[in-house]
């Protein structure tokens, strides 16, 4: 049997201010970093031990990942970026707050954006899309690539080539592998591995720095799968209730 | 002209009691996290930008780097580790602290081993040899390999290794490279690049958590080197005065 650990980051600036987050590399507030040591500490309380990790190039999630390891003493392990795990782009979204939003493009648009797997919103600006085609983060990304905007399909598509490519076979090879990234990734990865359809992924929220444990048969088909806190295995249908969810389920989709 | 930095650790829980560290895996005191942060913030202040970054499997080391790169807003480059890049392996010295070591050996044979490029500190208890032999990290040394005690002359054999098949290809490759490693194996990088001889390393002492930049020509030769700190570039010779060296240089090999 193999385990598989999601980690979705700990709050972000963005988290906190309710905006768009997508690509726009903001960091942890100070409540994401401990929520990233508290996972760190979780995982090594139950004693969990990784051999590899994956993560964005996005640094609210190679943080959190960072700062786990840490407390798990485990930051010398090796540990792969790549763009693919990024956060769904979110186009011309990205900055604005829940109100902006609302206000600008109406409840119904949003509605649509939250409910369709297959959506896309508005691309970016031009200055930040040739900003992004700058960045060396992304230069194996490829002009002809890089997104202007994502519908949630998008995202999944360009993460199930790194998780097909790059951490199936590190999976295979007995590793024991945590993934440090976010809401939109981690959905699309769970989505593959239990088969949710694309109108069930909608509403599969994944809270920030709780790990969320796969157990895994050697086919890779999944076993059963919990989040892990401070109590230990906790099911994961139980989990929003630790939550503010009703602001949750309409926003978590942001990024 | 291509541009290599060389970090050494900021200041380490036994840096700071005098102990005698080696692949003893010490984590940063508060002192050390506020000189890797300056690292960073200077190297920025001055332009300086990374494409990838190479460490040991040390936490003094690995979080140096780390806090050293958020500073720099680069966490999202490639970083690689090797136990090629630790600090020299003190065997039996390590975790004893400079009285006990006087006490222990005498002055004559800790001036022999300050003064020595060849000769080995006594070997590493059975205990702790079988705690490296099991220890994850150091999978990849092999149990032939693994070290039971080094000579100064030891370090810089396996930390070259490393250059000449991992760093010198990504030198060549244009890649812009950070090394965040230890006293002894930067010594020992440093001793290769300005062909130091044997006798004459044993006298330089690579202050911490003060970036150490080597310009070098299209042939990997040293054009020039100096340290960066908050008012520019250092001579390298100059150094030395910012510190309390009169301990320093007696004791700044004990890694």
């Amino acid at each position: 049997m193999k385990k598989l650990v999601f980690l979705r980051h700990g709050e972000s600036l963005y988290n906190l201010e309710n905006r768009f987050t997508g690509w726009t590399d903001v960091d942890l507030t100070d409540d994401g970093y401990t929520e990233a040591r508290k996972a760190g500490a979780v995982l090594k309380k139950h004693g969990f031990i990784f051999d590899v990790a994956h993560t964005s190039v996005l640094k609210r999630a190679i943080r959190t990942l960072w700062i786990a390891l840490h407390e798990m003493d485990l930051v010398w392990i090796p540990v792969y970026k790549s763009w693919r795990l990024n956060e769904r782009h979110y186009g011309g979204l990205q900055g604005l707050d829940k109100d902006e939003v609302t206000e600008q493009f109406g409840e119904e648009q949003v509605h649509e954006w939250r409910r369709s797997a297959d959506v896309r919103p508005p691309a970016i600006s031009e200055e930040g899309h040739r900003g992004n085609l700058s960045d060396p983060k992304y230069a194996t990304v490829g002009k002809e690539n890089m997104p202007l905007s994502e519908s949630l399909l998008d995202t999944e598509k360009r993460a199930l080539v790194y998780w097909h490519e790059v951490i199936v076979p590190s999976i295979r090879d007995n590793k024991r592998v945590i993934i440090s990234a976010h809401g939109n990734t981690l959905r699309a990865l769970v989505k593959f591995l239990d088969h949710i359809p694309d109108d069930g992924v909608v509403s599969l929220n994944i809270p920030n720095g709780i790990p969320l444990v796969y157990e895994l048969d050697d086919d890779l088909n999944p076993i059963r799968h919990y989040y892990l806190d401070d109590e230990g295995e906790v099911p994961h249908d139980r989990i929003p209730r630790h939550m503010d969810m009703e602001d949750r389920e309409n926003w978590d989709w942001m990024g």
